[in-house]
């Protein structure tokens, strides 16, 4: 059995994972597989099967590789000053707050990649390459999620959070200063190690990505009735909170694999689209989920925090929502006017046809990609796109 | 008369700078001097006379570059989001708060880097050398210009600074969250602007300087009482925050412009030390300043404010105080009485003491220096050598 530097067994042992109450087995995560293929030419036997395939929750081919991650980061983040070390690290409990998931779609796209070595590498240098490579794809997850989570807790802030992805916000729990201590820690953290990748195009889109991030988050902090009242706006606003970074990270991930121009460009449209159906979704269930949600929705960062796609949707359907609008949200009454509005207009299915456009469209960048003969590489695509059905089932 | 691509003119006109009450002409600033002597030989008829060098204020040397860097910074802040955008130009007003220095310190060393073309440079080969090595010089300045306003915009919210630099904070002008935004927004495109450098090593010395400007902040927040009392962790967090950018940014200007790592070297020991020297100067004025400077120095970020070099020193002295310290300064009566310690202790001029070592430190890595047979690049270093002598006399 190979060890890999990290001292994790590349055949990691038995995974168990939960999909619809049933248990499977999955001996190799991707990037390792793919290693692992690359190094000694073997064939995985894992997901040939097409009723696996079906039932296969997507995100479990990375399962592994995920925690590893996640474990990296909070020992990344244990610096010199333990109670800054503690709050990032309170951030990076798998499963909770960040739920891991920008890691989980950029090692699935890492290893949809068909990285290639020469057929004859120099003695040991095909081993080294794969190894090294797999850390680059390793290291640019852990940084995605670093300007996540940094952007996650300042956005908190901002939007004075008392609760995000379910728990406590780590504004809310540890302070803002803390909480933005915490965020600029992570912020440079993940530069830096952008700038141990040695790659100018991956710090040029990661750099937009967070540009993107914050501008969004001014957009719509700032955004005056007009803009709030804009299907454009919003959407570009989306765009920039939502999808940016996904986008550009999928295609600094192809690019890092040595894709051309144009596979890196449809692993940004992947990323993209991807962004854009979830966050569609999520924008739906703030109406049609549990209370708790709606109220989320309802009591989100700015009066206007209910002028989602569904209500811009709403609003075009009768004109006449603007009044309500213009009169803002503090009196409960608007609100209960405006959902009137939305539930006999069509903006919650509109809302979803939206959806639906953008996971098509994140499907068919998938199915764009040239053909590889590598089965992890086709098991990966076909992982990511079952998750582009899973986000517009929101399972 | 050549033009420069961005419309200022090389040769820039009458400079009239006041220092103590004689205006004196400067007909070209350093760096386009510099390459001005590059490109056509000629010899700058400025600073020869040692009368005038011995006048000179050493920022006055850049003052025309300075000034076209805070209009550049201006121009670029203006982005898509209008009160993003004058919330960041508000703090980039020369000479109100930001001020500048590390920008004037930064193009001085600039200039004061022997920067050589080849003797035959292709046509216009050399001309277009100089000219991009004289856009890097300014884009870096601008760099650690935009990451030092952004930790000053977060440090002012965490700190809840309601004056720094003697005008109104942006967090007090315009509130936490948009003052959050606007750190966050500079501190996106700086990184930006450094990619574009393309320079690996630039990045991990800026990065590395970011992560510091976090690090002690987050030191000074969350201090134990025995780190308050160690002067070794008081000058950690010292480097950290007030020597860590300029220090790496100096010695990131050696390298841009082609220099050894041991002259890189040096230009990082004077950065750190002239950051030291300034530093601890400014804790001196905290006790015997103005009024206004002695509220600063009482009422700052954490209860324990005060505790600074020259009580650190007094602490030495009299190791009674330390029962003071531990009950904290919440009740006036204890800062008076630590008062009573420091004047009768040495530790204001154990303070100066130092200040003036870490000032000699860097003077002495500027005179160890390469010689120059460039008249411009030793004005330059002159202008920094005088420089760590006016930090000391704070004029």
């Amino acid at each position: 059995m190979f060890i890999f530097p990290n001292g994790v067994s590349r055949i990691s042992g038995i995974l168990r994972t939960s999909f619809s109450g049933y248990y499977w087995l999955l001996p190799h995560p991707p990037c390792f597989l793919q290693c692992q293929s690359l190094l000694f030419h073997t064939t995985s036997q894992s997901l040939t099967d097409s009723a696996t395939k079906e039932q296969l929750d997507p995100f479990s081919l990375v399962a592994d590789e995920v925690s590893l991650i996640a474990q990296r980061l909070r020992s990344l983040v244990v610096a010199e000053v333990p109670k800054l070390a503690s709050a990032a690290e309170y951030v990076f409990k798998d499963g909770v707050e960040g739920k891991m998931t920008h890691s989980k779609v950029l090692l699935l796209m890492g290893s949809a990649m068909d990285f290639h070595v020469a057929e004859s590498p120099p003695q040991g240098g095909g081993c080294a390459l794969a190894i090294e490579h797999c850390k680059r794809q390793h290291s640019l997850a852990e940084i995605t999620e670093m300007i996540h989570v940094a952007n996650h807790i300042h956005d908190g802030i901002v939007d004075d959070a008392n609760k995000r992805g379910g728990i406590g916000s780590l504004n809310f729990v540890m302070g803002n200063k803390l909480a933005l201590l915490a965020g600029d820690f992570l912020l440079s953290r993940a530069f830096n190690a952008l700038a141990s990748l040695k790659n100018t195009e991956a710090l040029l889109l990661l750099g937009t990505a967070v540009e993107n991030l914050v501008t969004g988050e001014t957009m719509q902090m700032t955004a005056t009735v007009e803009q709030h009242c804009s299907m454009e706006y919003y959407m570009q606003k989306t765009y920039y909170k939502s999808a940016s970074l996904l986008s550009n990270s999928c295609k600094t991930m192809a690019l890092l694999s040595g894709q051309t121009a144009g596979v890196a460009n449809l692993a940004y449209e992947y990323g993209k689209n991807l962004g854009l159906a979830y966050q569609l979704m999520d924008d739906i269930l703030d109406f049609t989920g549990t209370p708790c949600s709606l109220e989320k929705g309802f009591l989100s960062n700015t009066p206007h925090g209910i002028i989602t796609a569904p209500i811009l949707f709403a609003l075009e359907e009768f004109p006449q929502l603007r009044a309500v609008i213009d009169q803002g949200f503090d009196n409960p009454a608007n609100i209960d006017t405006a959902l009137e509005y939305l539930w006999k207009s069509r903006g919650i299915e509109r809302t979803r046809k939206l959806a639906e456009k953008h996971s098509s469209l994140a499907a068919a960048a998938m199915d764009s990609l040239p053909d590889s003969n590598n089965e992890d590489v086709r098991n990966s695509r076909q992982a990511l796109v079952i998750l582009t059905q899973r986000i517009i089932r929101k399972e």
